[in-house]
C-alpha cells in the first residue's frame, strides 16, 4: 500500500519525536481544553456542566481489516465511534485521546494517514486531540480512543429513562454499515483468489461508506436541542437495533413493540441485502456499527419530531410483562433478541 | 498457568455477559463519580475543579512478558502507572476507564486475576472503575487504561514552571524497576534453556516488586499538600530520571545540573546492577518505569522537605544557556541526554 511513496522508519523518530511529528500542528479549540497534549495529563475545565467520558479500543484483524480499510478512514471512525458514545449522552463531546500500538510494518506515512482521518473528524466535528499513547506493537495496529464532552445535568440522556408509552425513535437508516462489510468481505476473497479481478464496488458508495466512514449524530443531538426534546433514554447503535432497544428495556424495565414496516432501511441497503440473500430487517436488527441514534421520547413531543426527515418513529415502549417484540410486516409478533456482534466469538 | 484451576470459556459469556460478571462487584467510592459502568459514557461532577485526564496502552510482548508477570500483578500495575500520570500534575486521581483486548488463550480466571489486579489498586488509592470496552485480540494480550482526576486550578504543577536556582526533588529511590527487570529476563532464559532450574530471585523481592507491582505516589502529593509546597514543576519517573529532567528543562526553557552522588539508588539496586556489571547510575538515568515523582521547588521551600525522609533533592535548575548537565562523583560535567526506552527500537 506505501510502496510507492516514501518510506521513513518510525524507530527513527522513536515515541517522543512521532508524538510531537504527529501533533505538532494541533490547535485548541475548545475553551474547556486548559491544557492538551504535552503534559502528564490534560487539564480540562467544564465548570458547572458534568464531564462525560467513554472509550473504545479497536484491534486490526476483530474490528477492521487493513485489506479493505484505507488508515485514513480507519483513523475517521475510530474517532466517530467514541464521539457516537458522548452524543448518546445527549452531550457535547469536546476532547478525545488517542493511543495507537504499531508494529513495524508500518512506516510513518502509514501512522500519518491514520492521524490524518484523525485530524479531519476532530476539525469537522470541533474536538481537541489532547492526549495519548503511541508504542510499536508486537501484533498489529490497536487503537484506544477515549473521548471527553460535557452537558448539562438535566439534560443527560441515560439508557433507564424509558416510560410506559414513550415513543421509540431512530436517526437515519439501519444496515447499511453491516451489509457494506458484507460486500467488501466478499470482494476481497474474489481478489485472494484472484488478484487479477479488481474489486466491484461500483454504485455501492453509500452502504461501503457506512462501514467505512460512519459520521456520528451530532446533528441529530442539536436539532433535538433547537426543538427542544429531551429524549427519556437513549444509546447509540453500535451493535444493532434489537441488542441496543433490549439495552433500554432492561435498564429502564420496560418492554417495547417495534413494528418491522417502521424500521428505516435505505434502498441500496435493502437490495443488496436481498442479493446476499439477508433479510434487509435482520441486516437493521442485528447487523450493528450504524452508530445511529436509537432514542424514547414522550407523546407529547411528537408533534415536535414529526417533520425532522431524518428521525423515524419505529415503535413503543410498553409495560415489562409485555417483552420486547417486534411486529412484522404480515402482523406475526417476534420476541426480539440479541444476537449483535459477539466479539469473543471464535472465528 | 492456569491448567490446575478450572478454566471457563470467554466466548460463553459473551462481552456483555463479561463486563456483568467482571464488574459485578464494582462501588462507586467517589462523589465525583455520577455514573460509572453501564451507559453510553460515564458521568463525573468536578464542579469548582479542574478534570485531569491522562491515558495509557500497554502491549504484550512490548510492555510485559507474560512469563514472568502474574495477571494480578500487571492489572494492578496497569493502574499504578496512570494513577501516576494525575499525581504528577499534583491531582487527585478519581477515577479510570480499562478497555482490554485478549486472545482466545486466555480463559476466564486470567481475565478475573487480572481485574483482581485491578481492583486492589482501585480499592488502595479509592479510585472508582467507571467504564471501558472489552473485546478478544487475534494476537496477544492489550491493556489501556484512562484515569481522571481532579485539582484547584492553582494547584496544578506543569513541566514547564521551572525557574532558575529551584531545587530539583525526586520521590523514593531510582532505578530499581530496571535493574528488577535484568534479572527477571536473566531467570527467563535460564529457565528457558533448562526447565529444571527453579528462579533464583532470592531476597531480591525489593527490585523484583519495584518492576511488576510499583506504586504511584499519592503519599507524595499528600505530604506536599501537608507540609503546603507546591512544586514548581513536576513529572512522574516512567522512562527515566534523564529523559524526565530533560522535559522539565525543555518546557520551562531553563539548564540543570544534577549530583550523581545525591541520586537516590536503593542498596539493593545498586549491589545487584554491580553483578550485572551495569553502572547503578545508568539504571537510575535511563531504566525507566520507577513512577517516582520528579518535581522543582523554590529554594525557600527547602526547610519545609529537608525532614521528608522520602524526598531527595538531587541538583538545581540553571540558566538554560548552562545546559542539562550531570555532575559525577569525581566532579566531572557530564551531558545529561536522553537515552530512555524506546518503545519503537526494533527487537
Amino acid at each position: 500500500m506505501f510502496e510507492n511513496k516514501g518510506r521513513t522508519e518510525i524507530e527513527n523518530l522513536g515515541e517522543f519525536g512521532l508524538i510531537d511529528h504527529l501533533t505538532k500542528n494541533i490547535k485548541i479549540k475548545n475553551e474547556s481544553s486548559l491544557k492538551g497534549i504535552g503534559d502528564d495529563s490534560a487539564v480540562l475545565n467544564f465548570e458547572g456542566k458534568r464531564t462525560l467520558i467513554s472509550t473504545d479500543l479497536l484491534l486490526e484483524g476483530i474490528h477492521f481489516d487493513l485489506a479493505y480499510t484505507p488508515l485514513k478512514h480507519l483513523g475517521y471512525k475510530a474517532v466517530q465511534v467514541n464521539l457516537s458514545d458522548i452524543y448518546a449522552m445527549n452531550g457535547t463531546a469536546t476532547q478525545i485521546t488517542v493511543s495507537i500500538g504499531i508494529s513495524s510494518k508500518f512506516p510513518l506515512e502509514a501512522v500519518e494517514e491514520l492521524y490524518t482521518g484523525i485530524s479531519i473528524a476532530c476539525e469537522k466535528y470541533n474536538i481537541d486531540l489532547i492526549g495519548g499513547d503511541t508504542s510499536s506493537s508486537k501484533q498489529g495496529l490497536v487503537i484506544s480512543v477515549t473521548s471527553v464532552g460535557y452537558a448539562d445535568e438535566d439534560k443527560i440522556c441515560y439508557r433507564n429513562g424509558a416510560r410506559e408509552g414513550d415513543l421509540i425513535c431512530v436517526s437515519g437508516d439501519l444496515g447499511g454499515a453491516y451489509i457494506g462489510l458484507q460486500l467488501l468481505e466478499r470482494e476481497k476473497a474474489i481478489f485472494l483468489e484472484n488478484p487479477q479481478i479488481q474489486p466491484d464496488l461500483e454504485g455501492k458508495d453509500y452502504i461501503v461508506e457506512r462501514q467505512l466512514k460512519p459520521e456520528s449524530r451530532k446533528d441529530i443531538i442539536e436539532v433535538l436541542g433547537e426543538i427542544n426534546v429531551k429524549p427519556t433514554s437513549m444509546i447509540d447503535v453500535s451493535d444493532g437495533l434489537a441488542s441496543e432497544i433490549l439495552h433500554i428495556c432492561k435498564q429502564s424495565d420496560k418492554g417495547c413493540k417495534i413494528y418491522e414496516e417502521k424500521i428505516p432501511i435505505d434502498p441500496m441497503t435493502y437490495d443488496t441485502a436481498r442479493d446476499f440473500g439477508i433479510d434487509p430487517t435482520v441486516c437493521a436488527l442485528n447487523g450493528g456499527e450504524d452508530y445511529e441514534l436509537l432514542f424514547t421520547i414522550a407523546q407529547s413531543d411528537y408533534e415536535k419530531i414529526k417533520n425532522s426527515a431524518d428521525i423515524s418513529v419505529i415503535g413503543h415502549i410498553t409495560e415489562p410483562s409485555a417483552g420486547c417484540n417486534l411486529i412484522s410486516k404480515s402482523d406475526i409478533v417476534h420476541e426480539i433478541k440479541a444476537q449483535g456482534w459477539n466479539a469473543f466469538k471464535k472465528s
